[in-house]
């Protein structure tokens, strides 16, 4: 059953860094996906690196750190071919999908299900499967770690 | 009554920023005190704005927050009169309190009663006054987030 | 009449930014050649925007930039297309030259005529259409600024 | 003979780091005076910084760099003994002056003599001696850069 509230589900053409997964498959974990673009220079010098850092603090047992590439603009710019070469050069390990485009508009899938309003934006999903933050835009690391403390803490119902 | 492992007093020749307190009248809340020398760098490029960051972004209720001037070298240099020209210039707003000095050596008497190795070092005091963290040099933002948010969600005994 | 130690043209697949240029044509002012990848981590933390501030920085009469974008690996990744998109978010406006493929190996043309060890080189070449300086790496922007402004008061003779 | 336009010399209670010099014994060479509070933070933070990297990328015999210690606020927080414990502290090894009091008003002599409206003020002053630049607040790397170099190559008349 799913909650009114939960997060739903990401819609994903492709998934690089490991094999597929569901957000129902990681209830019980914390899950943070960050929106991304590789050409978005404010995901470049902040967001990837903040994740990075998240991703080698937090144990894998608690936390499930997802990247999420979110085309919206200069498609053809941002292809996989692309985004394979960024994920290497940059260094990151942790899984990412990419946002499954939209037929007859730019703003992809997941994106427009959530009703992002750019990259870069962060999403907090508790263990329990319900989403808890959605931000656009920097949040400092003081904050970020805080919050995700908290949902770690966090029993499942 | 005094737990064995609870963190001992700090032993104080002035507060500046407000009245004297006392760990024990701070029972109830997380303390975070951090020792620093006005004239050393980390302190002042690192430890000083991150603890700046902190007051500013947890509540008081939740979080007591003390600056500990902990002059261990160049003491002439570092008199009251410098320190509160010190806490204007950089807008320090919390509670500094000036590490009593010692008799018959350079390091002041809080310093080595907690055998601090040097500054800046940080102290992480839980709501029952038990000292859970100490550490000498920078905490990453993230880090020192999440567990200033773990201290804070522990219920007092 | 070329100088025997004269930079030699580079060569080009195509221009953004602008028209087709020669360092021929620029003989008289000075030359900044930044040679770069768009995912090479370190040009677009560091080279990227050290170039922006040199071309907002110095009078076109007196210094022209050149943005070369010599791909030298995941060739694929970085076609035309992505590269425009790159200009664009990261607001170049200089002229960029993408540097010509060679046929049988990775590294592109001017990249080989130059011997470039990797992103990002600079190379600065004097009113005379001199090579004076070819570094890969990092320029502090003390130095670069020094340097650059000690060709631009040579008189071409 | 002094030129109506030269840069008057320096008005000093003490030299640190080295013996006294003047700005007439250093005819020939370029010198650049830093006007600086220890407990400024943008003096500490950025103007401090950008000194040492030029002490240490221009040859002594080209440029003069003196550090000049302006005392117009919290004249009690910064004296000699505070100060030196600064220079220490922050590896400042090219020589400071301390500005000379004034007796009835809280702005130092040389100040005053300069008409400086804060800290950090820095002078160029080229190999004839005359004052070329005087900015108040920091001037990038870039530009500082150029415009040494410049009063470098300019031959003594």
């Amino acid at each position: 059953m799913q909650n009114l509230t939960s997060a739903p589900e990401l819609i994903v053409s492709k998934w690089l860094n490991r094999s597929p997964l569901s957000l129902e498959s990681l209830r019980g974990k914390v899950v943070m996906v960050v929106a991304f673009q590789m050409l978005c220079p404010g995901c470049v010098s902040e967001a990837i690196p903040q994740a990075k850092k998240i991703f080698a603090s937090f144990p894998e047992n608690d936390l499930a750190l997802i990247g999420l590439h979110t085309v919206f603009e200069h498609h053809a710019a941002m292809q996989e071919v692309s985004l394979k070469a960024f994920l290497h050069e940059y260094r990151i390990a942790f899984p990412v999908a990419i946002d499954m485009p939209s037929e007859n508009h730019p703003i992809p899938q997941t994106m427009a299900l959530y009703q992002m309003q750019g990259t870069p934006t962060t999403l907090l999903i508790d263990r329990e499967g319900k989403l808890r933050t959605q931000q656009f835009g920097h949040i400092p690391d003081l904050l970020i770690g805080a919050e995700l403390m908290k949902l770690i803490l966090e029993k499942q119902g």
